[in-house]
């Protein structure tokens, strides 16, 4: 066989490339069935290969599968929040959010497994390797916020948000997927500026923040549009203030 | 032994006082440590009697009476949410916080333990007691809301803030409950306030229940206190709107 000759599905791979490949058959079963459902015999099926040979590069069976399958998709879902320090913090946060949504759409039964917990998979190792993610996400949102040393106020409110997102996240996806994406995100940056807004009544440091993004939006950006909104709704109580 | 005399701690107990007094130690037990650090030699020295009476009573083992311990605790905490209907709602909600944060408070250990998961009493069981408990909160706020058919986006709204509480109520527990919990309490009040708003401006029905809302608040409540401290914050993005 030459290099250059069609490759079939049986085709001799090298180590990392057939790691690859029997992580994203795994990733692909996991994400549509919960893992008590997935087998080592269909991730061998699905990946067209015979089942010592996944033992061969995971001898700790479906344990160990699953937590290098998890790594994988951590890895991803980091990524998600990497986002260019550029433009109203607003859009910044959209499009980290369309990413981890989109990420959310794909992995969709095995992200509601994951994280409803319970699972016969769950060990404190999976559950470190979650929080990682959540503590990634954070990182990467207090880093956009610019503030050198975030007050425990700021970091509350912006894990209070991450998981008040994986909340929204886990019922859209038992909802069938409603609302629609674009909908959920603008939904969900909303609620992480009203969120902060809040908190910035109570906390210097978050006030300063606030101040500085709403300095970067534009009127057509959506913390004008959610303002347009809101007002007729809450005009009637200005007596309260 | 008449029944006046003074009772010693060995003192022959009914069946369901027993169970109750094995229950109570080993709540007190799990709310001070991780699962994993309590054993069912140390539940019975607590409740002062024989580890064969504790296992004549938990035949399961400490997988059994942690279960067991945390279905109670369950129930405790779901009558934290239940409130009469009266008054300003940011004041109910209050109440109820305080409750919970009370309860947060004193179980610390075992209440972390629980949320953060991974741990090896972690079942599908366990996952659904809590999940139970989650439920309930979403109920009884619900109710005070006084939607006869709540929609999925005040429904999403009061779901994301039940997990960020959590959320919020594990970092206090982490750092050394700061801020102090009065403080804390408000704060999720405000937290649960700007969340509706927000989503108020994309649905009608919580428009109207915010209204609904506002409209009982007076000007010394949390409200009014709440707009008085944030004004000054976005007051400079009126052009915005």
């Amino acid at each position: 066989m030459t290099s250059a000759a069609p490759t079939p599905a049986y085709r001799r791979l090298g180590v990392e490339e057939r790691r690859s490949q029997l992580l994203e058959a795994a990733l692909s079963l996991f994400a549509q069935r919960a893992p008590e459902e997935v087998s080592l015999d269909d991730v061998a099926e699905a990946a067209g290969v015979s089942r010592p040979l996944v033992y061969r590069y995971f001898p700790g069976g479906k344990q160990q599968l699953y937590e290098a399958a998890l790594r994988s998709a951590a890895e991803e879902l980091e990524q998600c929040f990497a986002e260019p320090p550029e433009g109203p913090l607003t859009q910044r946060l959209s499009r980290a959010l369309d990413r981890y949504l989109a990420f959310v759409d794909q992995h969709d039964a095995g992200f509601s497994a994951l994280l409803h917990g319970g699972s016969v998979v769950e060990t404190s190792r999976t559950t470190a390797i979650v929080d990682g993610v959540r503590r990634a996400a954070a990182r990467h949102i207090l880093d956009h916020l610019a503030v050198r040393d975030p007050g425990l106020k700021l970091r509350m409110t912006v894990r209070m948000w991450i998981t008040a997102v994986e909340a929204a996240s886990l019922i859209w996806l038992d909802e069938g997927k409603v609302p629609p994406l674009d909908e959920l995100r603008d939904w969900l940056v909303e609620q992480f500026l009203v969120a902060v807004v809040a908190t910035a009544g109570r906390d210097p440091q978050t006030a300063a923040v606030v101040k500085a993004a709403l300095a970067a939006e534009t009127r057509e950006g959506i913390v004008g549009s959610l303002g347009r909104r809101v007002l007729p709704v809450i005009g009637d109580a200005a007596h309260l203030l």
